[in-house]
């Protein structure tokens, strides 16, 4: 039996942390255990915000680099870039016609900007662009080109899933036949909350990140500043409650763990050597992510050839599927 | 020096009738005199109305036919479809990032469906389709992908070049650079009114039209149809306020017309004798195009070549520009 289709979307972002290697990129390179996974970069989402070409050239490069570098096998998985694939675009025109307004208007992330405008008594739509306002649209076209039987989301995604399966049963009852697959959300497991350097949810909009592919030394600066409670050398130390603690478990096995939560409970820790562990641990994963992130950033030419190369095999498969969407809606 | 180039939308819709041939067609054809003319059947714009597949297929088949019939050389015009030039849902999906909602809430099409729905109570949104509130940002790529000089428009569609002209603008100040040429509208020179059975403007809407391509004996059966005056055969007749006249005019030389003119002023020319002479000007006229139409539907594999051929060529020109415009937006 065909395995099913998981399908994952990457924003082109700079410099993905440790939130997001352990809450997307991990969990998403799991998939490929059980799916047939196919994985693109929504570049074309991008352009929303990101209207410096050079700035969204580099950030292309560096998203790809990044998931090949933690472990994206591109042999065994398709990568490919959304703007490479203007099937793409053909199928958002289709599903643009079969979508009601009335359910654009009601997803989040439009709604926020709307009561952010009105509570600063803007015009409601200020500065929002069709781009933001149509996105459920051409992220439904993503998904459905691709027949993706399931899409890994965030849970403050699942409404996306939910829109494009909306569309699709419009279309699909349209036409009096399954035309295109409706696909299912899969929330990721909860890897719990990944803390920040200040303790606080590590997000890039609180400035409190680990990069994964920082240079050693900067690594070690960066943990070095990790915020800390004022105990004594000397005083026992709970891990449970302790940021350096919940960071060192990522990365540590089960025996690794062990060790540590006995050093803390004992006494005669201090917070640097803490983070001085904490460091050598990341360190010791990530240092062979860096060296492929580096050398793939070194040559570019290899970064295109590998996603020219899938995203020809993605053009095939799409295009498979708009001949026949073509020829159902009637232009064909 | 090269010619400027006009670009010219055709909507699919049935049976086009003697006013879309004064009003759009004729006018539309006389452009290739001046410029280098592009013609484009608007198949995914009319998916927004039309859902049945056949129907859509056939009224995509009527309307090439139609036009190639009235005189559409494709020989030294380029006709495409739409569809079958997917660079420009592509070139949508860029526009759409830098289209500002508010523009798309004051089209006028939204704004009369919003109006309606108001007044009767219901939502805003009610039965609004995505496809209807993006239709001039994907008009404004139709136009924008070949580089228009001018687009034919009437008069109610002025507001379409506008919002071309914005988005265009808008992308064009973010690059610093025109990577998009601002279109020009060229409202058709006033035909006047073309008057149908009942006297009132010729239109679906009203029930009134004449078919272009009507069979001679339904053509004759629906002239005699046209609603005059109590008037008897005897009495002297005014020309200009007659609608047999006002229609006759259209396709009678000045000659012709003023043979006519004398019989009407001197009396003895009864409505039948006057909608006999319509008839039968009308007919001479329409028998060439009816003849090449109705040989071009029996012959639906040369339309398919003829779409084929100009679409191959349009995909190419389209191509060029989107390769320059993702290397500029930053996508490659």
């Amino acid at each position: 039996m065909n395995k099913k289709i998981a399908l994952t979307g990457i924003k082109p972002t700079g410099d993905p942390h440790i939130g997001n290697y352990f809450g997307a990129i991990k969990p998403a390179l799991q998939l490929a255990e059980q799916y047939e996974t196919r994985y693109f970069i929504a570049d074309y989402h991008a352009l929303n915000q990101t209207r410096d070409p050079e700035v969204l050239r580099e950030q292309i490069y560096e998203i790809a680099a990044a998931w090949l570098a933690c472990g994206l096998d591109p042999e065994h998985n398709l990568i490919y870039k959304q703007s490479a694939v203007p099937q793409t675009f053909e199928l958002s025109t289709i599903l643009l016609a079969f979508t009601p307004k009335g359910l654009m208007n009601r997803a989040h992330a439009y709604k926020a900007m709307v009561q952010s405008n009105t509570e600063q008594n803007r015009d409601p739509d200020d500065g929002v662009n069709m781009g933001l306002f149509t996105y459920p649209v051409l992220m439904s076209a993503d998904i459905l080109l691709f027949d993706a039987d399931v899409v890994p989301v965030g849970s403050d995604q699942q409404q996306h899933i939910e829109m494009a399966t909306d569309i699709a049963e419009v279309i699909n009852r349209n036409y009096n036949k399954e035309v295109l697959k409706v696909p299912q959300g899969l929330i990721h497991k909860d890897t719990g909350i990944i803390i920040g350097l200040d303790g606080r949810k590590m997000s890039k909009s609180y400035n409190n990140t680990i990069p994964i592919f920082l240079p050693e030394k900067k690594l070690r600066k960066l943990i070095m500043k990790i915020v800390t409670n004022s105990q004594t050398i000397e005083e026992p130390k709970d891990p449970d409650k302790c940021n350096i603690f919940s960071l060192f478990k990522l990365f540590a096995d089960q025996q690794q763990q062990n060790e540590m939560r006995k050093r803390y409970l004992a006494g005669g820790l201090g917070w640097g050597h803490a983070k001085q562990a904490l460091f050598e641990i990341i360190n010791e994963t990530i240092t062979p992510f860096r060296e492929e992130y580096n050398r793939l950033m070194a040559d570019k030419g290899h970064i295109d050839a590998i996603l020219e190369k899938g995203s020809a095999q993605a053009r095939e498969l799409a295009e498979q599927k708009l001949v026949m969407l073509r020829k159902e809606v009637g232009v064909l």
